[in-house]
């Protein structure tokens, strides 16, 4: 656990969060400020920066996070209807919280992916 | 390989594309409708149709694309300046090919994720 790092402190419950999955891996947890009808974002127990500072050794670790997306999508009512996964990482990507995750969206017609 | 599956063709060399990545397991080519000055997409060679397909089994596959967008994002300028990691699936999503692709977008702000 990273100290001053909001995610860290919603997985260690220090900080509130809607929870909608959970596993020995990752937490999954609606966003607060949503962009679209379903937005959960999905962070590693683990503590990483940035999607960039991932190596090879974390490549089972983001494989399950995408699979928990997909499980996100299935929870929240959207698997079927579609659904948009996400990782900004820098600042054109615009990361905002410096632990890295995964957006599901979905529950509307997405658009574009960039503006 | 599928048939009639447009990036089953481009993996196997039937249809070109500007190809900037390629291991044992991904294809990484650049999109040819790009939606910023960094737009490339990261295929599997298996032929998985929708991410909401992927299964377990799938987890380590699917973490060497997410790798292989931090690869390409390297390869293109922009793991420093940042990039936006995307899948979609389904209609909401917007997905058009179907054969599961992620898209590395960088190069500029990216803005909203949806619109």
């Amino acid at each position: 656990m990273a100290q001053d790092c909001l995610f860290c402190k919603i997985i260690a419950g220090e900080i509130p969060a809607t929870v909608v999955y959970e596993d020995d891996d990752v937490v999954a947890f609606k966003d607060i400020s949503p962009q679209a009808p379903v937005h959960v974002l999905i962070v590693p127990r683990a503590h990483i920066e940035r999607l960039s500072d991932a190596t090879e050794a974390d490549a089972s670790l983001l494989g399950k996070i995408v699979l928990a997306g997909n499980r996100v999508a299935r929870l929240s009512g959207v698997a079927k209807s579609g659904y948009r996964l996400i990782a900004n990482t820098g600042p054109d990507g615009g990361q905002e919280v410096f632990h890295v995750h995964f957006h599901v969206l979905g529950g509307k017609r997405l658009g574009r992916m960039v503006s």
